[in-house]
């Protein structure tokens, strides 16, 4: 997680240019076949079974061999939103990229369109990501927010990654479940948060307290940093508090997902506790 | 993590086969020129300095840009294991592959060995992988076992990750930290964690009860499964308790990374609890 003395992002050569082209290249190179025109594919069961479920979400192709059509079960209704190409496994191993895990089934269809801060309702936990990057690890992170109950993910419009068939993959139908909200300055929108009422808290292995410790408030902003870069310095000192998880071993910082299940797991239980005195 | 319900791990067309088939081939894509003598090829700031630390790991060849070297911080005695050859970044991202965030440096070596269960210290808790195999995720695990201060990962020798460039840039440097121990019947490794005084405790998302509530005794083996397929039905009988992670929101099941750092932290908590009792 949050460790600002390192510098993962960066590679000798190239510095930041050249690992966020990289970034894009790996990311063509995964998504080899996705639609030009802002469709993105998705693909796997509980990913496309999710999003047909969700009102917000527009089909515009359903592909699914016959086997994995069955295995959707979805009602008639749903169903009806999108008629289904019976297709073999091939056709969608050429438009998902080899590698991606499809089980037979994908949709085209248009990303969810962001909210914008002022849209966020009464909820109680949100999760900020000061540009984290990653596809694996942004999807990791939604699916973990939404198993613990978060209300929004607030991302900067910038340094984030658009939603594509791999983020949606490893979200595993949690894209659908929580609302994604963009906003153009971070300060800006944590001292939005502060003043409604969220404590905001930032992730740092060198936070002066650990998060049991540090959570106080009944409305809870989590903000996590890029690995190995961490939070950016004017995220850091707009926050209310910095603080770190404790851990007792040899290294003590973790893939930037597992910071976050773990945050929100402290975060949900220290909110427990605190509204319980 | 660990719903039986569901099968991720299938792909409609080419069932089990296929998704090993295409795990190989996407390893494969992932690591082209990884050298085939049984050599790998550790790259990654964090991930090679570990490497040149751990007295255990032979390096046989250390390709570094001037900046990347510099960047390392080795002492004399730790440089004088290996010569760096003084290379161009381009070097390192033909033998590390497109997409590998090198950071300007890579190291030969040989994987280090596994060892067998009878080599298991004195420790208290260890996590067991029943058959997880995505080096992304087993990389993130080894980095929150070490970071909870876990002695052993245990896997089987069979369908489980080999030591990869990508599974050690996962780690982050904690393949040096933790003991590897293979077996080849997680059943049998199981009865005699048992019969040493370990709990064992399989993580499942229908477990009876939250694994707070579970964890009671000084030393813990914690049981993961693959996602999607969850634990082995032998597994499920084998361990002493099943126990289900606390989720309250929409989605109970995470991706397994995620599930492992969640159970890591609370058993420890739990046997902390346990110990004051």
């Amino acid at each position: 997680m949050n460790d600002k003395n390192n510098n993962d992002r960066k590679t000798s050569g190239g510095g930041k240019d050249g690992h966020y082209a990289r970034l894009r290249r790996a990311h063509r190179a995964a998504n080899p076949a996705e639609p030009s025109d802002g469709r993105i594919l998705l693909y796997g069961l509980h990913t496309v079974r999710a999003a047909l479920q969700n009102p917000a979400r527009k089909p515009l192709r359903l592909l699914a061999t016959r086997n994995a059509l069955a295995r959707l079960e979805l009602d008639d209704e749903t169903l009806a939103r999108c008629q289904p190409e019976i297709v073999e496994p091939k056709a969608i191993d050429r438009l998902a990229g080899e590698g991606a895990v499809h089980q037979g089934i994908a949709l085209e269809t248009m990303p969810l369109k962001p909210k914008r801060l002022d849209a966020l309702g009464a909820v109680d936990l949100v999760l900020v990501l000061d540009q984290v990057t990653d596809p694996h690890n942004v999807g990791a992170i939604l699916r973990s927010a939404v198993a613990f109950d978060a209300g929004a993910l607030i991302t900067t419009a910038r340094h984030s990654p658009v939603e594509s068939g791999v983020l949606a993959k490893a979200a595993s139908g949690a894209l659908e479940h929580i609302d994604h909200i963009e906003v153009r300055n971070l300060a800006e929108a944590l001292e939005t948060l502060s003043a409604a009422g969220f404590q905001t808290v930032g992730l740092d292995s060198e936070g002066p307290a650990i998060l049991e410790k540090t959570v106080s408030a009944q409305k809870v902003a989590l903000v996590l940093g890029a690995e190995g870069k961490g939070l950016r310095q004017k995220t850091r000192e707009t926050v209310n508090a910095l603080a770190r998880l404790d851990m007792p071993g040899a290294i003590r910082s973790l893939n930037v997902s597992n910071a976050a299940v773990l945050s929100l797991y402290v975060a949900r239980r220290a909110m427990l506790e605190s509204g319980k005195r």
